[in-house]
């Protein structure tokens, strides 16, 4: 629950009594998350749709669940956290920008499976509650939910003292979004002679920031200041780049009778592990990772880490941030689709019979 | 997601070249959590039904939202962490409880709407992935799933070096449930001259643990495995006592033509701040903390402690877990039906015409 609350009054002490202790003196200042959230109520309130039956406070979030223009509705929920990327937050102190990480990562993760988001919740836990730090994080979530026409209906807002560093936090979103079930994508329609379309990366997402981190600051010897001549930004700005959603792009291909036979969002494992994940059996990848040019972020990540080849497309999405195939008569029409989108999707390689699994030609 | 990965391959590594850098260098070791994982995988399918259409593993979790026996449903949901209580776990190395409190405080928080639980999710972060903590955290939660028929549907297990201190983690639960719109239980029945019930707390339930550790370990100078007499345990297994759920004894009475008009889960905040959250405009309740016998575990704290009086019934639940608000007519009955389930209600004060609020006679 997320909820305004009034610390306890302590006026009226005498002297020489014991101390008396309150909440407050063990850490937690109820009124500064109040604060924060204060700020961000106003915006809150704008993701809510006429499906919210709630409001804000309340012990739980509640959502109309009448799907009349679906014949069977499944509910695709997930959740997702954004992993060392805060670090970064809490190097720059720019908070928002996780915020939107989180959201947009949930969002992708059902949309795999042919969903829209309906609702968001987060949860944000923290050592010492600063209303800055909470309320900038709480508007690029409820930013990145207006943007996908998502609602955050509810959050939990924790302090923990003793939990985090100061100044740290972690985070934590979940998503509910649905799907009627003959639409389903669940990668069962996929059979050999396929082909894999990919569309681009942001950067690194969410995924590899632990290994990023290292390399670039320990390895390197960089700083998040640092400006990279080879990037034309400094390593903070790129490696801080959000984490894009999907859903804008593919959602109008679910409406329709685009043939999709699977979805995959490349995120921790990277093409190597997330691939395999919607295979049915019988179905092998092979993916040509010669097909596109690797952003400059990753090559001078690998190159300062020496990052073993099979390592990267595990490590990092090296540039691949979503995976579609198709049959492979659909691959002219799904490109045009995407590219009248803005996109600039490529083949990325083909579906053969085989185990499931993924061969990354140019790696393996 | 939480997906079986297998970490890269550095055989074939030449002498004389630069390290080779991998993720699990960098302090993430994917197969740590899937070990754990692998562990409870039965556990968790055994918390399925027949509405989970998905496997673990898929990127979202699938759930069968079709709800012929309700003319109008809503989903409700809420987010929820355990606090400091981990710290407790922690300390006495004791992994499973804290789960169960997860699922049983969120459950609660949309019990008191009318909702009954449908799916859960978690969240783990840790600073590096035991196969054993992991594994126990999420048989706790899983194994209180399976006693409320919730299915654990999915969930993030995330390893974030250098984020948290040796050994510790932190945890977030999200539940989703539904309710017929015209059974919703939204306070706005409630009205002068009603009574409120209450139903006990198993202890401090999730909340006012960074208090009660200060004043318990630091201040009083106990330790968790400390005996102490009153108690007749350890100050350890005392503040340990799990979260207990309501589903149980309040879900006969929803479905029922019980006159509920309203129901509060005394959490962050206690009886002072939970209560009003379901008062409509022109009501004011009035609970007599006189009408029960505080249990010794908050006797000891807020004596140790010289916690103020208005004070505790912010920081603590004091002995009350669960508020039920009924027409006075009712009384009789739902205490009957509430006996009859093995519970001890009594009546803690009842509704008055006034502003929104609480006074606590006896304290106020």
């Amino acid at each position: 629950m997320r909820v305004a609350q009034i610390p306890g009054d302590q006026k009226g002490q005498r002297v020489n009594e014991p101390h008396a202790w309150t909440y407050r003196e063990a850490g937690v200042d109820i009124d500064a998350a109040t604060e924060g959230l204060n700020r961000v109520k106003p915006l809150l309130k704008k993701t809510f749709n006429s499906r919210v039956l709630t409001d804000i406070g309340s012990f739980g979030g509640l959502f109309d669940a009448s799907f009349p223009e679906l014949s069977s509705p499944v509910l695709v929920s997930s959740c997702d956290g954004v992993g060392t990327k805060l670090k970064l937050a809490f190097q720059t102190g720019i908070h928002h920008t996780v915020g939107a990480d989180l959201v947009n990562h949930c969002i992708n993760d059902i949309l795999v499976q042919g969903a829209v988001p309906l609702f968001f919740l987060d949860y944000f836990a923290t050592g010492r509650m600063s209303p800055d730090v909470v309320s900038e994080v709480i508007r690029g979530m409820a930013n990145a939910c207006l943007e996908n026409g998502v609602c955050l209906i509810g959050g939990e807002t924790a302090e923990m003292p003793g939990m985090y560093a100061d100044g740290e936090y972690d985070l934590a979103g979940f998503v509910v979004g649905v799907a009627d079930r003959s639409r389903l994508i669940l990668g069962d329609r996929i059979q050999p002679g396929d082909r894999v379309l990919a569309l681009p990366s942001t950067g690194l997402h969410t995924n590899g920031y632990s290994l990023a981190q290292k390399i670039a600051f320990e390895v390197a010897g960089k700083r998040p200041d640092t400006f990279e001549p080879a990037l034309g930004e400094t390593i903070g700005e790129a490696l801080m780049r959000v984490h894009r959603c999907y859903l804008e792009v593919i959602r109008p291909m679910l409406a329709e009778d685009t043939p999709i036979h699977g979805l995959a969002h490349i995120t921790g494992g990277g093409l190597s592990d997330n691939v395999p994940r919607i295979l049915p059996d019988g179905c092998h990848a092979v993916l040509d990772v010669t097909t596109w040019t690797t952003p400059k972020l990753f090559e001078l990540l690998v190159d300062w880490g020496n990052v073993p080849a099979r390592e990267r497309y595990r490590a990092f999405n090296m540039g691949v941030g979503f995976v579609i195939v198709v049959p492979e008569a659909a691959v002219e029409s799904t490109c045009a689709r995407l590219r009248d989108s803005g996109e600039e999707p490529w083949e990325l390689g083909r579906i053969e019979a085989g185990a499931p699994g993924v061969t990354l030609v140019g790696v393996d």
